[in-house]
């Protein structure tokens, strides 16, 4: 926290400013600023999804105080590499203070964008330009930026080779490569060849997949291993993944069709995402293929595919609600198969462990990633990570994207492809980098970068304060006391009234309650015959001693709060 | 929790019963009574630790109460099986409720046990006879138990063999075969098949592993990989660890002995440990291996190991510290090595991510179970498991230890070595298993099996309202309103007091606090007008009135707790 203050950064005419202001501490959050003569793009508008030591929180978005502050700065645009809500989350919150630059993106990641912000109604409607057409090249002041295709884990993801006025920066963003995508073209390899031919400054590259070792997984072995499934399944089929998960779910449309099977979706997000990419062609649906459950639900069992979100224990997603008995339609029968085609985001093991027992119980036959290689990360391993190096041969390298042991196994992995470990920065979020024509630097500067977090209506009006006491109050509640001292005895009003949550079962301590009241009256007493009636002493007193008290008697620590008022 | 009644179970008099209190549904919690006529074993009393529904709890531990409150059965007497904590970490919490029956066991959990009872000094010292010498038969009433050594990460690790009125049965525990164990014999392959040859009536067997293709590593590999790093590390070497995993320490302890380094011990229960079991003979160390860190402090970087706790992220333990700048001698340093030799328990991904990134950036390089295999699961793979069941050759079977969906793997397993499905039986906490010599049948009867949660000293005290006020104010906060009514006026006596924690950041919220106490006002007045003042019916009022408004204001639903008194 000590970074983070407003500094003054002067302008050196011939460097390029690299800031990044998220997704290099974490994953998500993902936010670059380049900024060349007080004129700046900004590459992603991503949010983070918040861990555990934040209850409550929605999620985090990047601090763009740096760009608030300086509105002398021009902002050029803003260009979206792909649709996934670490790359597009934060735009509701933050395109608005922004004065709503241009996005400047491809189309699917244009239709998603635009249905999302429907759901902010007092928002405008961004302004968004198309900018992955073959050869097009958009100049935006001094930037001129051309995009190549990428594989991901959804269609339409652009790598970026912006030609800068100190050399030519390649942005990949998440990536693979595979060379057998499912509703996905190859990765462009020739492409990223022929625009680095003339000269690669700096690869900025996506670290995620950093510290495993060979190629990522090709989509077509999964779909190899979603047909034998498919195969064998002697009644419904349950696939369950992330709703943005375009090829997966082709993938399971398709061997539907194969072997005969009609599917229903289940989860508004993934109704909407594979409306909007089915528009704009990017899945081949056959036309009596999606139905809905009214039409299913008395077919035989061997022609029923339900495709839901739900695969990481959410407690909202339909999946869930399915097992829970609460979905309005669907219930699990002996029979089914129930797939989990995706891997499991930290912190949700235990959720996902509880579903799948809960499915086994039910009568399910589950399969999931660790038993059959049915879902692909959507990062490139280290063989990918070495295989866009030695593509772009680039002067210098910066990792990005992921925690920190990623970035430095994937510095490493630059090294092991001969750039020199001087050529390579790793930086922190926040970090200016300044490129020039001749040099990298990671400099001593930092711009602010600390949490805005998102709960409910509120952004940015949780801090550290409010969170840490949500931690006290989880860990061991809260622990009340109001007392009334009479103006005119300083003793004690009436007998104090103790409210307790979290932190033992009121009806069966009452003598512990009783104790209290009792020493309550003694605190009260005491500070009022020491000197004239002084809230906040009686008050701190209170807390003190009583807090002793609870913990000698309990061994725990709730937070103790006493209201003392005079009447 | 519908199935936990108090119930009346009549006593068959040719049937054994088998009633698993933990561990079925859980990894976890172990315990398992054996009952007949009246008579009963136990075996484990194991603890285990709370998910993240559970904010500040220490623990769970089994319910006892089918025990307690059936004073006419007889306990013969406890076996434990180990010295994990999920098989003895009740101990201290139940043998006194138990009226401190005998423990049965093995040289080292005996130590254990013993040294963990100090904690507890207003506790009584447990009765422990030693039961693991060969062909040493223990006679305890109508049961007569024989025991067969097996691997797993801990010597002294016993699997049970018990002949009963009804047939015998083989109970595993935690279990894997390792041909090239560290610090500890091969499991007894022979001893098992001796005494399985007079006929298994029951299989038990731990399923933690049972959905892993494949044999178990051996800590041979283990031993290999570890050695590699320690001949390459360029400084001192930090191997973190379970404090129990005492294969590991000796691994460790032997290859620093290699490669001419003093090994100091960070961490009260891993010093501990290897007291314990160095003093039994368990562990092997040159005289002049273990040092103080006074002693090592001013020594060449690489002749020094350290061996600490700490590679789950544990915010208490010594690895944690050192990174925290907080040990009360060791930093990290350029140049250091840093081991992590354990598996991640589900729900410390993130706190391990955020150890190893803080070790990275401060010069350290880190090894984890993910890029070599420097650890090894203690429980058994599917081929393991298999040779298990043909070692035994069981007419009936029973997976026990781990979750439905291992349970489940396991039984699948059980069947394709042809153990017929109809004699496979998959029980739940606190179902009653009936055993004759002639069948096996899962009941529809259960014992309760509630968790039992360990808080600071409260045992039991804690219930599912504590828990889910917990989670209330650990989301949105509380948000307290006392308001002092006039008993003349029926209106406020003065302006309400507001008093929020983990909701809002007051001194940036006064807008909203003024509207809320104007909104209190017109609430008391409107009450009081329309009947005499009536506490309960005003404070409902207030908490619904004042909770819509709060909602509509932030979308958030802080816990609303008015207070209402009368001056």
């Amino acid at each position: 926290m000590i970074k983070q203050q407003k500094i003054k950064i002067k302008n050196a005419p011939e460097v390029l400013r690299i800031i990044p202001l998220g997704g290099l501490e974490e994953v998500g959050r993902n936010m670059t600023v380049f900024e060349y003569q007080n004129q700046i793009l900004i590459v992603d508008l991503g949010l983070q999804f918040p861990d555990e030591s934040m209850p409550g929180i929605d999620f985090i978005i990047p601090n763009i105080e740096y760009l608030t502050q300086h509105p002398e700065k021009k902002i050029l645009g803003v260009i979206i590499t792909h649709a996934h809500y670490d790359h597009i989350g934060a735009i509701p919150y933050l395109l608005d203070k922004l004065n709503y630059p241009t996005i400047y993106t491809a189309p699917l990641s244009k239709d998603i964008i635009l249905k999302r912000q429907e759901d902010f109604s007092y928002l405008k409607k961004p302004h968004i330009e198309i900018i992955n057409h073959s050869n097009q090249v958009t100049q935006l002041g001094p930037f001129s930026l051309e995009t190549f295709h990428l594989n991901h884990n959804i269609p339409d993801t652009l790598g970026l080779a912006l030609k800068t006025p100190v050399g030519t920066i390649f942005y990949t963003t998440d990536f693979k490569f595979d060379f057998h995508p499912i509703a996905d073209k190859p990765a462009d390899l020739s492409k990223i060849a022929n625009l680095a031919s003339h000269g690669v400054s700096l690869l900025m590259s996506d670290s995620t997949g950093a510290e495993n070792p060979g190629h990522s997984i090709s989509e077509k072995t999964i779909m190899e291993n979603l047909d034998t499934i498919f195969a064998q399944a002697p009644g419904r089929i349950i696939l369950a993944t992330f709703s943005s998960l375009l090829s997966r779910l082709q993938q399971a449309i398709w061997l539907s069709e194969k072997y005969n099977r009609k599917v229903t979706i289940e989860g508004y997000s993934m109704k909407t995402n594979i409306k909007i990419a089915e528009h704009l062609g990017y899945l081949q649906i056959k036309k009596d293929t999606l139905v809905d459950w009214k039409t299913l639900s008395q077919s035989d069992p061997k022609r029923i595919t339900i495709l839901c979100t739900g695969a990481q224990g959410e407690s909202e997603a339909a999946l869930i609600k399915i097992v829970n008995r609460e979905h309005k339609n669907l219930r699990i029968q002996k029979g089914d198969t129930v797939i989990f085609s995706s891997s499991i985001v930290p912190g949700n093991e235990r959720a996902v462990q509880n579903l799948k027992d809960d499915l086994i119980k039910q009568g399910a036959k589950v399969y999931h990633y660790k038993m059959l290689d049915i879902h692909a990360s959507g990062h490139g391993f280290q063989d990918d990570l070495k295989m866009m190096i030695n593509l772009t041969k680039p002067k210098f390298f910066m990792p990005i994207h992921g925690h920190y042991s990623m970035l430095s196994a994937h510095a490493d992995l630059a090294e092991s492809v001969n750039i020199p470990r001087e050529n390579i920065v790793i930086a922190q979020n926040g970090q200016i980098i300044e490129l020039t024509s001749e040099s990298i630097k990671a400099t001593e500067k930092f711009v602010p970068t600390n949490y805005v977090m998102v709960d409910g209506l509120g952004v940015g009006d949780i801090g550290e304060i409010v969170l840490r006491d949500r931690q006290t109050l989880s860990r061991d509640g809260i622990f009340i006391i109001i007392a009334l001292v009479d103006r005119k005895t300083g003793l004690l009003y009436n007998s104090p009234e103790i409210v307790s949550r979290g932190f033992v079962y009121m009806k069966e301590s009452k003598e512990l309650l009783q104790e209290v009241k009792k020493l309550t009256a003694e605190i009260i007493s005491r500070c009022t015959k020491e000197q004239t009636f002084n809230e906040i002493y009686i008050r701190n007193t209170l807390r003190d001693e009583i807090g002793i008290y609870l913990f000698k008697k309990t061994q725990r620590r709730p937070m103790v709060l006493p209201v003392v008022m005079e009447v």
